[in-house]
């Protein structure tokens, strides 16, 4: 993680709801304790000292729910376009943001640029899988509500390319997301999609294989590691699934705390409960990986704390390190010379 | 819940994964608990004795993964068919399947028809929500790929008068599915079906009161009562829960059994649990309903109990007593005499 000729992360200190104080504490555990080269990016009067972080100074601040489209395009000064240009122009690696996620991927797409031969980026997002050793990567999760079926094929594409360098999965298994698994289900854009993933022409460059469609309740099992659905689609899965691990867990909790005898069994559960729930903390998966930009793009979540921007690094690092940029590019255009 | 002038309910005795004799079972429980009149539909070689029910025979069995369409209009014998055809021609109040979902679909709409004014039948499927006392209605869970604004504004009024009849919510609270709260995120579909909603013309009608869009963490929240999509999206969260929910039980359950201390731990808060587990358990819900036919038409799950055929027969014949039918009639043509 000591690459001496690694460029610094450059990390949006000023987005996500516990910016920026959370976020700098990540960064110093950051370099702490992985050895990484960092620069803050934000408002100089609001980061301090910066812990001694370089800072690229900048003057506005994009807020959680503004438009993503206006605000990045007005706001050129802002902490989430700077830190995308730091990356275009050769002064980072990569970039984290848990700012306003519409404007994340805006400033990355207008800043970074796609990808040659990339027809949209998508956000690629790592789901849990109690039980397993890895998430399933879940893609589209937002980044484009319409789709045609030739971006799912890309989405495919992108989403094994990442599996492979994300979690080691040699040749990851792709499935489309549907209302059944007989081809013959689902959407028009879904039918589409599945005669074109199961033609395979896709796979040979990405190392994915296609095995049909699957369900919702094939997200989070063991049998699949990449789901490939359209923004609007994965992000209502994405969202369902963090407001009913949310409310199942809330209601387990309330179970343990009902009496006394109980909450004393829920202290000797605890501990065999909390690999479990640390699979869960969204805190811990590294975030989300915008595909098909030029650089390595982590979009955080908003309520990211200094453990969810530390493990961002490190994921950032890893991706960094192993090239995922040049594999995406290899993988969507493998006839030319890179 | 023993009206002496209320029809038989006609159950589909061949439909499920335990058929018949989990089916026949369920029936039993209700004709002996609840005094509901019952008719079960099926082959008689299959039903032996069938426990002293009246048996409408029939020939044919339309298998759990057989094409819907296809199969209702050839296999006009099928049990399916003939429990449909029972309520067309008065001869049940209400009918339950727990095969074929698609079959059993087609078969209430091309036997019972769609209700004046109708322009597709949806499935609304209680999601349970933990903690509050009565789970969000969900339409449509999977009957309509494709949907139109205007669909998803008379599901909206649909959902809205069953909540109120199922539930005895007096305001039903109906949220529009999306990827954000804010009217202008979404699909065109959502773009669209939220100004109409928005308008509000259909809610007096209804009784509804439309709450804005919602997102996915927002179904199993206390705070809405009906949730409003199209039938891919809503069978996707709808699969996309059932699958979370499992992996996070099937997970917790592991803990428990992780040691002998664990163990013990375990059989302290199983009681605490049961509440919760009971409200999960998807044989307690009662099953789907199909909305806008001619008739009470409720859709078990296919893995159904006996249990969730007790369950059905009390919401079927609750719903007969309510007039369901009458009142979905009624505030879809509001000006027509009845």
């Amino acid at each position: 993680m000591t690459d001496p000729d690694r460029l610094p992360v450059a990390i949006d200190a000023m987005g996500g709801d516990k910016a920026p104080a959370e976020i700098v504490a990540g960064a110093v555990r950051a370099r702490d304790e992985l050895g990484v080269s960092i620069v803050l990016v934000g408002r100089p009067e609001d980061l301090g000292d910066a812990e001694g972080f370089e800072v690229i100074a900048t003057s506005e601040v994009i807020a959680m729910d503004a438009d993503p489209g206006r605000s990045v395009r007005t706001m050129k000064d802002s902490s989430l376009v700077r830190a995308a240009e730091a990356v275009r122009d050769g002064k980072a690696c990569a970039m984290i943001s848990a700012g306003n996620t519409g404007a994340t991927m805006a400033s990355a797409l207008l800043r970074m640029k796609r990808l040659p031969g990339v027809f949209r980026p998508a956000i690629a997002t790592p789901i849990p899988c109690p039980g397993t050793d890895h998430p399933t990567v879940l893609l589209d999760a937002g980044a484009n509500v319409e789709c045609s079926a030739e971006w799912l094929v890309q989405f495919a594409q992108m989403g094994a390319v990442y599996a492979r360098h994300r979690y080691g999965i040699e040749t990851p298994r792709v499935g489309l997301l549907s209302i059944g698994e007989e081809p013959t289900k689902g959407s028009p854009l879904v039918k589409e999609s599945h005669t074109l993933l199961a033609e395979g022409s896709w796979a040979a460059s990405s190392g994915g294989t296609f095995v049909g469609n699957v369900e919702g309740r094939d997200i989070m099992s063991p049998d699949i590691d990449v789901v490939v659905t359209d923004g609007f689609t994965g992000n209502v899965v994405l969202k369902t699934l963090e407001g009913g691990m949310k409310a199942l867990v809330e209601a387990i909790l309330g179970a343990f705390a009902s009496s006394d005898e109980t909450k004393a069994a829920g202290e000797v559960l605890f501990p065999a409960l909390l690999p479990l729930y640390g699979q869960l903390d969204p805190d811990n998966t590294g975030g989300a990986m915008l595909l098909g930009v030029g650089g390595p793009c982590i979009i955080s979540h908003g309520s990211s704390s200094a453990t969810a921007v530390f493990n961002a690094v490190k994921v950032a690092t890893e991706m960094v390190d192993a090239d995922l940029v040049g594999a995406l590019t290899r993988a969507i255009r493998p006839d030319e010379p890179t």
